[in-house]
């Protein structure tokens, strides 16, 4: 699993119908940096480092075996030692 | 999820018969600039922002479990802000 | 899906058998230049570009779900636009 | 399989169901030097050097077909010769 | 599938169950030199040439749906014209 920062929530309403209405957010990889679109079944906040499941796994995370996701949140972090800042709890 | 910009049509007139005659589109991955192909079952059309799933979810995305995708388009993106350029609307 | 062009065929005689004797190809991604190696169900020639599917997908696109393919061609390109070289038909 | 060194413990407290109370670890691999999470049913210490499987196969090897996990330790290597260090045994 | 060479047999006796005791081998990638860890039902030899899936169509290769594996030795390449160094026939 990767460990990411939501950043925002992405806007799609033109979509397929096994996608439903689930939140779509934007997050930025901590290796790479780079972004990639999570569904969220937890409800995360902008900010939120999470732990983030892809491969077939992200189906069934999602909520269904044919849920439409390569990419899902599984669980929010509760603090993160980032190496340059020190440790940050993070706001619940 | 990905987020790509559609750039064209690709014809492939040989090809198996699982493919059967969807719409196969060059889309350019927004963070790597990498093209890859993409099915596409929402209707999309050039210079559109989309969202792509891939691994196993890209299968029943397209329609069928046994559809032979790994790169299925999802939903087309209602604005997309781009750092360099400001935000940007998609014209429907 | 990636674009790849077909270099020449591989040969493994000593294989494991759910392989049976598809022809394997050695192809070249357009995007990155690496080399793989795919299955071929269509019938190509070397110097042909292609569509080829990864992940679960290879699967059923090589003709069966327990077909040990992560890489399989999906269809033969009429024709590519290569930006350096203009326009470039395929020989049928 | 890749090749990791165990780091450390990663503490989720809000989390998907389908986790469960499964350790999470943050693992180092040896090619690239990222870290990614993995789920640990060996039970392995900090500093180990470990295998670990990914895609589909993670589900199963995290103990069922529905384990949210694409990335699951499935064995402690005894032994690993670091070509800057030389051979170094893992205390037992 | 990918074109590798087998370098050596790795040791991890502390393993889950699942994966039984087949023989794990550490291989080299052609075309990006990074070692991964594969399972080796074929019988391989050091130094020899191999095609190797990955994905979910590493399990089936492996012996079983059920097999921890996302990398699986699946045939022995017979030669191997690696360009700057001319055709290298494999000993048998």
């Amino acid at each position: 699993m990767k460990i990411c920062q939501v950043e925002k929530t992405l806007v799609a309403t033109s979509r397929i119908g096994q996608l439903g209405t689930r939140r779509l957010l934007v997050v930025r990889e901590r290796e790479s940096s780079s972004r990639q679109v999570a569904v969220d079944p937890v409800g995360c906040k902008e900010g939120d480092w999470v732990i983030i499941v892809g491969s077939s796994a992200a189906r069934s995370a999602a909520g269904s075996n044919d849920y439409p996701s390569d990419f899902t949140i599984v669980g929010i972090i509760d603090y993160w030692e980032d190496e340059s800042k020190g440790v940050k709890k993070q706001a619940k």
